[in-house]
C-alpha cells in the first residue's frame, strides 16, 4: 500500500484543502492518505474554531483515510519544532511522501534551498544575530540574512508563510534522516491573510472563513468555499448557544493567570523569555480585550503568532520545563493519538502498528505520558469557556470517545 | 489620647458587630476605635460578599475612627498566623487594648488558657501529633489534646471558633512581646454558624445574612438586622447587575487553574501538602460546581476551612516562597494600608506616624514589597468576575482612590 502524509489543521476544512488533499492522492497515486493535525491550540497561537473531532470527521469526510494528532508540544511551536513533529510522526507511520502546499511549486527547489542554507549556515546565524540585536523579530532578522546571502533567484521566498513551512518540513526529513519523501504542490488562488471571501471563487482561505463564524454572520455564504459534508458540520457546530472558540473568550482567563501568578512563577512558561512575561502581566490588567491587548504588547521585535503562542502557553500553564519532558532525549513524539480512520485507513494502521516505533492510542493509560499531560491540559483548557456542567462533561468526553470511524457515504 | 483595637472582617457588619464596637468603646473608654479589617479574600477561605472599600464604609458608619487592612498573607490564614499579624498591626498602631467577641467572656481565663498551653506543650504536641497520624483534622487534632489533658473546667472551650481566635490574640501579644493588653467582650445571643434569621430579634449571624444576599432574596428581610447606613449599602452593593462575590462565581477559574497547571507547579502554592494538589486538581475537573468540588474533596483530615483557603490560595496563585517573602524575617507585618478615617482617626494617625515602625501608606509604590504584591494580586483575583471592561476599571481604580474620609452625619 503506498502511503502519503498531509500535515494540516483545517480551522476549519476548505475547497482549497479538499483540493490539495485530492491533487495530493492524485499526483501520487497513493492508496493511503494520513492526516497529522493539530489538536485544540494552532501553531499560529489560536483555539482551534472546532473541536478535534469536528476537523477529523472534516478531514474524512473530505478523503483522508487515517487522522492522527500533532500532540500540544509540537502544535503551538515554531514552524522548527511544529515541522519536526510533523514529519517524524508521518515517517514513524511508514508514510512513503509527504505533500504541502506551497508558493513556489517545485521540490527541488526546496531542497536546494536546504542545501542553500547549510551551506551558508555560519554566516546566515551571524547576520541573523546582528539583525535581531537591531531590534527587529526573529523572522525578519531570518529573512534579511537570508536575503543578504544573496540567493539564486529561483529559490522559493522566505518571505511566504507557506514557504517558510515547506522549508522547515524539508529540512526536519533530513535532520530525522527520515525514509519519507518530501513533495510540494503549488497553492491555488487563496491567500493565506485574505480576509474577505472571493465572489464568484470556490476557495477562500481559512482566515475569511473564520471571519464569517466569529462575526455570527449568515453561515450560507460559507456554502460555495467548503466541501458540502463540512458545510454541515460548520452549520450544527455552534447551534445550541456554544461559545465561540475565540481568544476574545479565554481572555478573561487569560488575565486571571496573568494578574495573579508571579512574576517567577510565569517566567517558567515557556517561550516566556526577556522579561516578556512581565510586559503581559502590566498589558493584561490594563486592556480589556484581548485585540487591545495583543495590540498594546505587540513589538517590532516579536510577531504577533510569537506573542500569541506565549499566550497559549501561559492559558496552559505549559513550562520550559514541561515542553523539555515532553520532547524527551531526542524531541520528537514517541506516541501518538489516533483521531479517526475509514476501513482503509483501519487496514493500514493494522500493517503498521507492530512495526511503528510510536505507541498509538485512542485513550491514554491511567499514567499519562509528558506529552500526553499537555494534550490533556490544553483540552482543559480549550473547554474551560464552556458553562459549570457542560464544561466537566467536555471533559470527561475527552478520552472516554472512541476514534471517529468514517464509513464511506457518511 | 485612648485607643482601641478590633480584629474584624465585617462580611457584612450586623447588628452583632455594631453591638460589640459600641460595648468594646464604652468599657474601655476610648477616644478612638482602629479596625484592622480582612482585604478581599477571609480567613474562612471565602472571598468577601462586599468589597474592601464598602466594608470600610460600613465600619466607619458604626462607629470605628480609623480602619486598616490585614494583609492578604496574614489575612487567608490559620488562626495563628492570621492573630499574629493582626495584634502586630494594632501593637505598632499604639492601640492601648484589642477587644475580641468570645463564647467564654473573662480575659483572666484566656490568660490562664495561654499559661496552661504553655506548660503543657510538649505532651499537647506529641499528643496533637499521634491524633494527626490517626487520620483527623489539625483542629480536631489539637482539642483531642487539649482534652486529654484534662484542662481546668473553667478554661475556654477550645471547640467555639471565637474561643480559638481569643486565645490565639492573646497568645500572638505574648510571643510579640507586645504593649497592648487584651479584653474580651462576651458574644450575645446569635451562634457564629447560624444559618437562619432569627425571627423577633435584631442580631443574626453574618452566615444568614449572607445566605440572603447569595440567594438573591428580598433584601429587606435584612432590615433589622443591621444598622441603617449598612442596610443602604447593601441596598446598592449588588444592583446595576454586579456579580456576587460566592465561591461559585469563582469555580470557573479555580477549574482553569487547577486543570491547566501541573501538579509541580500547584505542588509550590502555599498550604499545599501531602498531595492536596493532586486531590484538587481530580475533583475540579470533574464537579461542575464549587459546592460539589468541597463535597468530593473533603475527608475527615481536613478541615472545610482550610480546604477553601487552600483553593484561596490556588487562585490568587499564592506560593510558600511568596508567603515567605511577605513574611520577612520577623513574620509580622512591616507596612499596612490605611483604608479609612474619620476625623478622630485622621488626628490619631497624625499623632502615631512618626513614632510607629510600620509603613503607612494608601497607594504603594510603584515598586511594591511582597506582601503588598500579595495584595494586589488578591484584588485581581476578586474582580475576575467582572466582564472586560469593568474588571480592568477595577484593577486601575484599586490603588487609585485616596481612603475613605467619613464625615460625621454621612
Amino acid at each position: 500500500m503506498k502511503s502519503i502524509g498531509l500535515i494540516v489543521e483545517y480551522n476549519p476544512l476548505h475547497n482549497g484543502h479538499a483540493y490539495h488533499l485530492q491533487a495530493s492522492k492524485e499526483a501520487s497515486g497513493a492508496d493511503v492518505a494520513i492526516c497529522v493535525m493539530s489538536g485544540y491550540f494552532l501553531q499560529r497561537g489560536e483555539p482551534a474554531s472546532f473541536s478535534r473531532r469536528a476537523r477529523t470527521e472534516m478531514a474524512l469526510a473530505a478523503g483522508a483515510d487515517l487522522v492522527v494528532e500533532l500532540p500540544y508540544a509540537y502544535s503551538t511551536q515554531h514552524a522548527h519544532w511544529f515541522a519536526r513533529g510533523a514529519i517524524s510522526i508521518l515517517d514513524d507511520l511508514f508514510a512513503d511522501e509527504f505533500y504541502f502546499g506551497s508558493e513556489a511549486g517545485s521540490i527541488q527547489d526546496f531542497h536546494e534551498l536546504d542545501s542553500f542554507m547549510q551551506n551558508h549556515d555560519s554566516s546566515l546565524q551571524k547576520n541573523a544575530r546582528a539583525y535581531l540585536a537591531s531590534g527587529v523579530s526573529f523572522p525578519a532578522a531570518q529573512a534579511n540574512a537570508f536575503h543578504d546571502a544573496d540567493p539564486p533567484g529561483h529559490l522559493p521566498d522566505l518571505s511566504k508563510p507557506n514557504n517558510i513551512l515547506g522549508y522547515h518540513y524539508v529540512k526536519a526529513a533530513r535532520q530525522l534522516e527520515a525514509k519519507i519523501n518530501a513533495k510540494t504542490i503549488p497553492r491555488i488562488r487563496a491567500q493565506y491573510h485574505d480576509e474577505l471571501l472571493p465572489k464568484g471563487q470556490s476557495i477562500a482561505s481559512a482566515t475569511a472563513i473564520r471571519k464569517i463564524l466569529a462575526g455570527h454572520a449568515d453561515v450560507t455564504m460559507l456554502h460555495p468555499y467548503v466541501p458540502r459534508q463540512v458545510y454541515e458540520k460548520i452549520e450544527h457546530f455552534y447551534e445550541n448557544g456554544q461559545p465561540m472558540h475565540t481568544w476574545e473568550a479565554y481572555y478573561p482567563y487569560l488575565q486571571l493567570v496573568l494578574g495573579t501568578r508571579s512574576p517567577d512563577a510565569l517566567a517558567q512558561i515557556y517561550e516566556a523569555e526577556e522579561g516578556l512575561e512581565n510586559r503581559f502581566i502590566k498589558t493584561a490588567v490594563t486592556q480589556p480585550t484581548f485585540q487591545d491587548f495583543m495590540d498594546e504588547a505587540k513589538t517590532k521585535r516579536y510577531t504577533w503568532t510569537r506573542l500569541q503562542r506565549l499566550a497559549v502557553h501561559m492559558l496552559t500553564g505549559t513550562t520550559k520545563v514541561d515542553i523539555d519532558k515532553a520532547f524527551g532525549d531526542e524531541a520528537r513524539p514517541r506516541s501518538v493519538r489516533i483521531l479517526g480512520f475509514n476501513e482503509t485507513g483501519r487496514k493500514y494502521l493494522n500493517t503498521v502498528k507492530k512495526r511503528t516505533p510510536l505507541s498509538l492510542y485512542h485513550r491514554p493509560q491511567k499514567r499519562k505520558n509528558a506529552q500526553q499531560m499537555l494534550d490533556e491540559r490544553a483540552a482543559r483548557a480549550y473547554y474551560a469557556i464552556f458553562s459549570g456542567t457542560k464544561r466537566v462533561e467536555k471533559w470527561k468526553h475527552e478520552y472516554a470517545q472512541p476514534p471517529v470511524y468514517w464509513e464511506e457515504g457518511d
